[in-house]
């Protein structure tokens, strides 16, 4: 599937509003690549499709998490806003015949993060949340720190996240800490 | 071992500001008792003995953990704040010979918390955190909180600890997220 093809599949697939965002994270993505010597490829691609499930109801998210073998039901535990991660994993498999691992990945963890992230998986999460259009607090404290470097990026973004769904009182996936706590422990070595 | 000889225990071990701070846990501890129909006995115990570690070296709690078979080496992973609190259940089941598994379970989960705290981890984990010599912000919503039940008392202290930790750029022992992704679940029914 080349970039045209998949931009036209998640056209058909998202509001207007959600589309413009994610070609904001195409883009965003692009100059990190570029920043940080990553080849593009793989990255537009996920990028492209990282939100191709955004608007399937939540019981067929579910649904497809738990017929995916190489998905955890436990992501079923932990509200609503991050079943489109791995749910739209498994759709582009499915739907779109994507089977790149490194592609799927980058989609899976593209809300929680988790440790271990690849390269790839860290531009995509990152471009996600910092991308122009984003508005909240803390949200420049994210981009600066993605100039340094990508790994202090999401350790900034990943802090972020946790305090604010602690704030809420919305439950944290534990791949998010895990991939806080694992960031923390490198920082400043890259 | 007695209230008597336990208290005699933890004095040798303790400086006296955390020997005063483990007398006020243990009143703590014994009105929470009496507030949520909890016998005192093995909470109180555990109360007296929950820092007994404090003041060890951390390269001798480290060991102690590592050398402790029904203790996790990865205790070892998340920063010396936290070790005291296994590393004192190993030593008070080596040196005092507590063997009662509540009661140490107690101490090793009083700092962390877990999923699947016992009434009795409850109220330990608590008591230590809201004991009235404690000043620190949020600590009155806790205390609220701890009036309204266990479980939301517990709740919100571990939403406090975690922000802390992040605020501080500080690791965050998985249990404690276990811990608050279950109270979340569980909120109302207590």
């Amino acid at each position: 599937m080349n970039e045209k093809q998949a931009f036209e599949s998640v056209k058909k697939q998202l509001k207007q509003a959600r589309y413009d965002h994610t070609v904001r994270v195409v883009e965003t993505a692009t100059k990190l690549c570029e920043r940080y010597g990553q080849s593009v490829e793989k990255v537009r691609l996920a990028s492209i499709l990282h939100d191709y499930a955004k608007y399937r109801p939540s019981g067929e998210m579910k649904n497809v998490i738990k017929t995916t073998e190489w998905l955890s039901d436990d992501w079923c535990n932990y509200g609503e806003a991050i079943l489109h991660a791995p749910a739209g994993a498994a759709l582009i498999r499915e739907e779109l015949g994507i089977t790149d691992e490194e592609i799927l990945h980058a989609v899976v963890f593209h809300t929680t993060g988790r440790a271990g992230m690849s390269e790839i998986e860290k531009i995509v999460y990152l471009a996600d949340y910092i991308e122009p259009g984003r508005k909240f607090p803390g949200i420049d404290d994210v981009r600066d720190a993605s100039e340094q470097s990508l790994d202090y990026g999401c350790l900034i973004a990943l802090s972020n996240t946790v305090t604010f769904l602690i704030s809420k009182g919305h439950p944290v996936y534990p791949d998010t800490i895990h991939a806080y706590n694992e960031l923390l422990k490198t920082r400043g070595l890259k």
